[in-house]
């Protein structure tokens, strides 16, 4: 990994002159005042990708993977518009299962899907490339406990929301303010959305993620982008919408998209908005147990997905995510940060490439209820293949149960759990 | 990594017939009792490596690694006898430099050196293959202090260190008892290594590391590993000792091998008993602080010494090791499980693979002085990189300022440390 390419205004460059002057005890305080301030776009990485399998092994999984698609199919849930865009599009539809004749899905991807896309923020210097060799890392997602030094463990709100959007804001190695950084729970369900998104476009102004837990709220975070960006928000060179935010689709895996997931999905593909497709598996009890199996339905699962953004709005960014881990078969407890769960991401981010859009994983996942050495060793067991893998995108996923935010051990002592 | 193929009596193999008819509880305690104590001997790979360079990066710290033992040379201090066995093979000796023609070092090694070799251990279950495709984790090496709950940090003591071999013995993810795997301060130093060595031999039956602190201890383990050994000390196939042991040979870097190391070297590669050639470094005091640098001269200080031993024996075993870490900037300590560490193991492990002989490096390595949060991450993004790499042999090394112990962890609340 590298630092990125895009020129960063230097300490010296973005003085002013007079400061030259002062005392050099004064203006190396200064030199160091405007470094602390400095925050790269994004990364690009220099180093290869850590491949676990061959051409052969990747080849079954996509043969497999298609197999899931034509014999067994897919459920696309309570959503007859979803069916009735399946069936004009020649899949097989029977009640609520869709299978995909071979070779379908991944066609319709490769044929309109960016292979990468900008996401654009309020403040265009922290515009983010997501795709290609680029790394974007996030916040984690979807905590609705938090813990701090004086009142140790407790139920998040939307003031922690904003706290944890400013750490995020100001935290040089994260490059994008996140989505639900935790659960405001002292907010109405049906309003909550508001309150977080708004704080995202408050208090920073990097690129952020949008509501998904109904289609009307998805269609509030578009409005609200409107808003923020005003004139702006339409590309003059397309006549489209740019991409201002990026939410997370995820299948109810096995093999099942809901209402909401694809109702959200719609709003946003329509809009031009970026989403995240994302099979969020424990692997034993959503899965097959194997590491090849799990690939091969999370192929599926996520192929399914953006072939359906792409029937929806045709050229919609998509990117495709995987979040995969295990229970224990002992006590059916998920785990996090053992050795399954990053070789399905090496694998997943070798098919996220050769399918030829951008790939969502990663973060650092650890099953310990505190920030204690469990935590960082497994945070980290997750991070390493985050970064050799090639991830393009990391948010720690809305459905894992506990994540140990990136920032926790730079700027603050705070950390965000769920509840096992 | 997967399982090693040699095969493991089950336990119902080993149980005997009659405990069949026993209850079902019974049986199943039997069987999870007779299972705890398996031990794999070591790791056989069945994943790719993780290759930072390409052909054309390698061949350019080969090179640079060449220049240095051609322009720069390399000190080998206080050893008379060291300095002649350079003459007679070609070099070029200006009072206790030794510059090594282009390739030279290289050509000694590839001829004599062999690629891989089993190490004997007292229970022949218990043998390794160092080399090839296998790795083998030993315990942590050379800390003074340890740590328990009821008497927190303090001084190590030979109590200590035969607690810690029996931990090892039983750790089933241990597959070598290690050398110093504490300093017990509580004996005096010109006999220490006599209880060191015996406790390996008592409470173990794993294979074992040597003393190196003076050739007269060399000595001492080598005579000791005879008694040990008995009648299958000599290999009756080659009529030569079998490699038993295996001990550390650092290189004082930059650039110096010191008459301790040389004796030592020479007394074990007489008694077909392996070593291992670390240049131990940290980056930006004891070598170039760029990754690139560090591996150049890495590469020409593990040539050179490995080339020593084959003109002092030509066959013995010998392993390519690296200890690479990096000083603080800003005050000059050491620092670990920093990314250029990283680097600088998957670059040595695939230069070790070029020259064709075994690579030692990696372990838990951290700057932590508890086994907190910051050791468990540190340790995580070291044992990660060994596991990719491709390292052959790991034992954190004597030099090591701060460890954590494989298995602290795992079996116990124990933990050893080197001061700062």
């Amino acid at each position: 990994m590298d630092e990125v390419t895009q020129p960063i205004a230097t300490p010296e460059a973005a003085a002013p002159r007079n400061r030259r002057t002062a005392g050099g005890r004064e203006a190396k305080r200064a030199a160091r005042s405007a470094r602390s301030g400095h925050s790269v776009p994004y990364i690009t990485r220099k180093i290869p990708y850590y491949e676990v399998l061959d051409e052969e092994g990747l080849s079954i999984i996509e043969h497999n993977a298609d197999t899931i698609l034509e014999e067994i199919g897919i459920d696309f849930r309570d959503d007859p518009e979803a069916l009735d865009i399946w069936r004009k599009a020649g899949a097989d539809v029977k009640g609520e299962r869709v299978r995909m004749p071979r070779g379908m899905c991944r066609a319709l991807v490769q044929a309109t899907a960016p292979r990468e896309f900008i996401q654009h923020a309020r403040n265009p210097a922290n515009n983010v490339v997501i795709g290609g060799k680029n790394t974007v890392f996030a916040p984690a997602y979807g905590s609705p406990f938090v813990r701090d030094l004086d009142h140790g463990r407790r139920y998040a709100t939307i003031a922690d929301f904003q706290n944890f959007v400013k750490l995020a804001y100001t935290a040089n190695s994260i490059h994008h303010s996140g989505g639900t950084i935790c659960e405001p729970v002292d907010l109405p369900v049906n309003k909550r959305h508001f309150d977080m998104v708004y704080a995202h476009m408050k208090c920073s102004d990097k690129p952020y993620m949008g509501s998904v837990t109904h289609p009307s709220r998805a269609h509030d975070t578009v409005e609200m982008s409107k808003a923020l960006f005003g004139d702006s928000f339409i590309d003059p060179l397309t006549g489209k919408p740019k991409t201002v935010c990026i939410s997370l689709i995820n299948a109810n895996s096995p093999m099942t998209f809901d209402d909401t997931m694809l109702g959200a999905a719609k709003v946003y593909a329509r809009a031009n908005q970026a989403t995240i497709i994302t099979p969020f598996i424990l692997a034993g009890a959503m899965s097959p147990v194997t590491v090849a199996g799990t690939c091969a339905q999370t192929l599926a699962e996520a192929l399914a997905g953006m072939a359906f953004v792409q029937l929806v709005n045709p050229g919609a960014p998509v990117v495709l995510g995987s979040f995969a881990s295990s229970v224990s078969m002992q006590s059916g407890a998920p785990t996090f940060g053992t050795p399954e769960p990053a070789l399905v991401l090496y694998v997943m981010a070798a098919l996220a490439r050769r399918v030829g859009v951008p790939f969502r994983s990663g973060g650092g996942l650890c099953g310990s209820k505190i920030a204690d050495a469990q935590a960082a060793s497994e945070a980290a067991n997750t991070m390493l293949p985050t970064c050799l893998g090639g991830v393009n995108l990391c948010c720690t996923p809305r459905a894992g149960w506990k994540v140990v935010c990136p920032w926790a051990t730079k700027s603050s002592s705070w950390t965000a759990t769920r509840p096992a």
